[in-house]
């Protein structure tokens, strides 16, 4: 007998069929289907289990209601040289921000640089994505999205900012990018019910009670609200990423922001800021392989006070997931598949079956 | 009677003066020493006491030796269109810092963002400096600078990465700009003198002891290392800025960078990178500053519980700071004023007067 959190592994090409069909019958173009299919793939493949197919009952859900568009008319709104400013046309995000790190590309490899910041947008996944669009390219990546204000400032009583994530890559010729992908506040959620769960107590700087005051009870903290990752530090950064997402785009910025789990019938009017960077400027691209290399096993010979542990780049363990997940399959839990299968009949797309 | 740790205020205008002659008598052009000048000085309005003056002496030492240039022959090496990269002839920071900024501003203006990467400078103070050069020029600004490795990653037992400081900027219609200056550690190690000092224990998230090894301690910490801003988080950060300033300058990175203060004798051969973005692609710049306004007015409205607390944006506590300081001096202790006009006295520079 299984439990609901037991989980069911599903193999990556079962997986990614049965989405690119479903996006497909959902109206999307097959490139559209491909990209949203693709992304959500690699994002379980790379152990993100907080975003990719967990999220597909909401996507689902509002692609059905025409609430995100899925083909959006994303147009260039303006834009001098290397910096331009897109309208998303409340489009599915995946779709948003992948046509807008493209052009990032473009002008990067035209100029050296290049940003687009995006407008009228919704939740575009992991920030990763973008950077290794970037990555895979040849170029340095730089993705950011603003999210609805769920932080608490240390002293207020409410949240004031969102915990707009980033993400960095950076090419390297070890198979896989340096890729950072976090977000703004101290912890995720999770690690509160993982507190629970242990019965620990939680570090006074990661979540507050409901009413703003921080607390060391992670059930009150799962109540509550998350902190900024180093107080000040993480407030300033997630500012600094609804200004580029948010303020530049001429878009929605702090409480105009919504949610989609909390404003389901509404476009997120999520904002986007994608910037790709040349790296060969001032090399080759040969030499700053070899240069990322020398950076890579200077990091790697650290030598470690606790030999069970590995110092590992950003991006190094999503990449062994990766590799782990693509042998074994991707492990959704019980409840997941039967809720993504409950879809796929509706649309009389076969189930997705355990990965032999 | 006074102690070496207490202070005596010095009036702006007096330091201003002073810095300036002294610059000029190590060789500076006017032009080179009024900006050093002007630099430290405005560091210790803003409050940031942990740069400006304190770092003269070993500046002065540096430029006697010719260690650090003077009047260096800054160079753009390579670039294409809005990317470019410049060697910075071993020069001191503040000069090799605001050159490329006024041309990333430039760069900018005629593209939308500019991006200028810099190799072979050396200490360049405080990171805002540059990134209130872009906002006076209303534009959106961010400057980063890599440091030797000082940062010991969770598990490793000795430093592997810089506490990489960046400086974000955005300008504002209320007469500060919004401004975050943040290293890439948990916390600066004033943090723990000042636990030691109260008798209080330290999360164990700060530092770690000499061998690497996580201690609540704040003296062992002092005598070890700093851990990173939210662990990963602030390693990953740091790699970024590492690779941004270091590695596609084509400069020095991780270990090739050298400590003023450990290396005396050697230029640091310090990266910087400084990104100046045009907010008024999409709007002119009454809307952009209307947004930005928008933008403060609901994080200064944000409820407290604590009642005696203020929520502030990022650099109004140290536009608070400079307005107190204008008026009435620029606290210096008594150690660092006697050392100072140590200095002023061998180049037949009036000493310091405390401020009326």
């Amino acid at each position: 007998m299984t439990t609901a959190a037991e989980t069911v592994n599903v193999s990556t090409g079962n997986l990614e069929q049965s989405l690119t069909a479903l996006f497909g019958d959902l109206g999307m173009t097959q490139d559209n289907a491909r990209q949203c299919a693709s992304d959500m793939v690699l994002t379980n493949l790379w152990g993100i289990d907080s975003h990719g197919v967990l999220r597909l009952p909401i996507y689902v859900q509002r692609l059905e209601a025409n609430v995100i568009k899925a083909n959006p008319d994303i147009v260039t709104r303006d834009g001098r040289s290397s910096f331009e400013v897109m309208d998303g046309d409340g489009g599915m995000g995946y779709v948003v921000g992948h046509h807008a790190m493209k052009r990032a590309i473009e002008l990067a490899r035209q100029n050296g640089i290049g940003a687009v910041a995006v407008r009228n947008s919704n939740h575009y996944g992991a920030a990763a994505l973008y950077a290794q669009q970037a990555t895979q390219a040849g170029l340095i990546g730089i993705s950011m999205t603003n999210v609805k204000p769920n932080l608490v400032v240390p002293g207020g009583s409410k949240p004031i900012t969102g915990n707009n994530p980033l993400a960095f890559g950076a090419p390297t010729n070890r198979g896989f990018p340096l890729m950072l992908d976090i977000s703004m506040s101290a912890v995720a959620g999770g690690k509160l019910l993982l507190a629970s769960e242990k019965g620990e107590k939680i570090p006074l700087d990661w979540a507050t009670d409901r009413n703003g005051r921080p607390t060391d009870d992670p059930d009150a903290g799962f109540e509550g609200f998350l902190l900024p990752l180093g107080g000040h530090k993480g407030f300033g950064l997630s500012l600094m990423i609804d200004i580029l997402c948010g303020i530049i785009s001429g878009g929605a910025h702090q409480f105009d922001i919504k949610s989609m789990y909390g404003a389901p019938d509404a476009t997120s009017e999520t904002g986007h800021m994608m910037i790709a960077i040349d790296p060969t400027i001032a090399m080759d691209e040969s030499e700053f392989l070899d240069r990322m290399d020398a950076f890579y096993r200077t990091i790697k010979s650290s030598p470690m006070w606790d030999a069970t542990k590995k110092m590992y780049i950003p991006g190094e363990i999503e990449n062994e997931t990766r590799l782990a997940r693509q042998r074994d399959g991707i492990p959704l839990t019980v409840s997941l598949l039967a809720e993504v299968n409950e879809i796929l009949q509706r649309y009389q797309i076969s189930p997705l079956l355990p990965a032999v």
